[in-house]
C-alpha cells in the first residue's frame, strides 16, 4: 500500500502540462536562428539539460523562483500552483515549456506558448510567446535562443498562422535574429492597467 | 413533437458564448472614454440596438461577413462555426461580444476579449483585445468606442491585471482616448508568419 501510494504520487508529480513527444519532432533546421554549436530541444547541448513541458513537480524545482526574475509572482502556494496547472491543462492551449538542469533538479529557463482560437482565417489559431526567462548564470549556453525557438517551432507544428510577441526595444534585434518582424505601421503594443 | 423540436432548436440557436448578465453590470463611468451622447452596453443609444455575447444564431446574422471586413475569414461552414463556438465555450476565456441591429437581425459590430491564465502576479489573468470591427455604414453612433469600452470594462470585471492590444499607427489616438497607453521602451509588437 505504502509503495503504491508513493508510486501514484510520483506519477502525479511527473504529470506534464502537454504531451512531451511533440518537442522531439521539432525541426530546428526550419528556424532562421543560428546556433553555434548546433543544438535543439531534443539535443540541448549538455547531457544534464532537458527541454520539456512544465510538470507539477516543477513547483519544487524553482519554476516560480525563476519566473520571479521576470516580474512579480507573489507568494504562490502549492495548492494555487496545482489549481492553475489543472485549469491550464483542462482549458487547453497552454504550452509552458522549461529547461531543467538535471544535476541539481532546477528549472533554468522557461517560455510559454499560448494558442488562441479564432474565427478568422478559416477558424485558424494564433500563437503568442509569453513569459520568457532564463537563469543568467547559464550564459553562453544559448538557452534564450533555445527556449524561444522551441516554442516558436511548436506554434508552427500546432498550425498557428501567426506567432506574436510584445517586447522591449532592447530585445528587438534578438527576436529579429529568430525570425520575428516589426510590421511597418502595424507594430504597436498598447496596454491598460 | 414538432413544436418541441422547434423550441429546442431555438434554444440552441440563442445559446450564448458567455453569460449575458455580466454586460449589464459594467460601469461605463469607470472608463476614461468620453461618450456624447452618453451610452453604455446596457443602453446603447437606440432601442433597436443590443450589445450582447456572440450566439450560435449569429452565423445567420452576418457575423462572419462583418469579420471579413477586417481580414480574410475564408468560407466557414455552419459546422465549422458550431465546432469553433463549442471549443471556445468549453475552453473558457473567450468573450466574443457583438452589437446587433435588431430591426434587420444583423451583427453590426464585434470585438473579442480573450483571457489568458498566468502564473505571474499570483496566478493572475491577462486580457487581450482582438478582432474589433464595426460596420462603417453606422458611422456617428460611437459603435467602435462602445464595443471596445464594453470588452475593456469586462476585462476589469473579470479581474485582469492588464488589458493589451496590438494596433496600427493610425489607431493609437483612438485607443489612447479609451485609456490604453504605449509604454516607453516597451511597446513593440512583433510577428512571425
Amino acid at each position: 500500500m505504502g509503495m503504491e501510494k508513493q508510486h501514484s504520487m510520483e506519477d502525479e508529480n511527473s504529470e506534464y502540462l502537454y504531451h512531451p513527444d511533440i518537442l522531439k519532432k521539432l525541426d530546428f533546421g526550419k528556424s532562421p536562428a543560428k546556433f553555434n554549436p548546433c543544438i535543439s530541444a531534443a539535443h540541448p547541448g549538455e547531457d544534464w539539460m532537458v527541454v520539456r513541458p512544465l510538470q507539477r513537480a516543477d513547483y519544487d524545482k524553482g519554476f516560480l523562483q525563476l519566473l520571479s526574475q521576470l516580474t512579480s509572482t507573489g507568494s504562490i502556494s502549492r495548492k494555487q500552483f496545482d489549481e492553475r496547472f489543472t485549469q491550464m491543462k483542462s482549458a487547453g492551449g497552454y504550452y509552458v515549456t522549461v529547461i531543467e538542469d538535471k544535476r541539481i533538479s532546477k528549472i533554468i529557463g522557461a517560455a510559454t506558448l499560448t494558442i488562441e482560437q479564432k474565427f478568422i482565417h478559416n477558424c485558424s489559431v494564433r500563437g503568442r510567446l509569453e513569459d520568457v526567462v532564463v537563469n543568467d548564470t547559464y550564459r553562453g549556453k544559448q538557452l534564450g535562443k533555445l527556449i524561444v525557438v522551441t516554442v516558436s517551432l511548436l506554434a508552427q507544428e500546432l498550425g498557428c498562422y501567426k506567432m506574436s510577441l510584445d517586447c522591449k526595444d532592447k530585445l528587438i534585434k534578438f527576436y529579429e535574429s529568430l525570425g520575428y518582424k516589426l510590421e511597418p505601421g502595424n507594430s504597436n503594443a498598447m496596454n491598460m492597467r
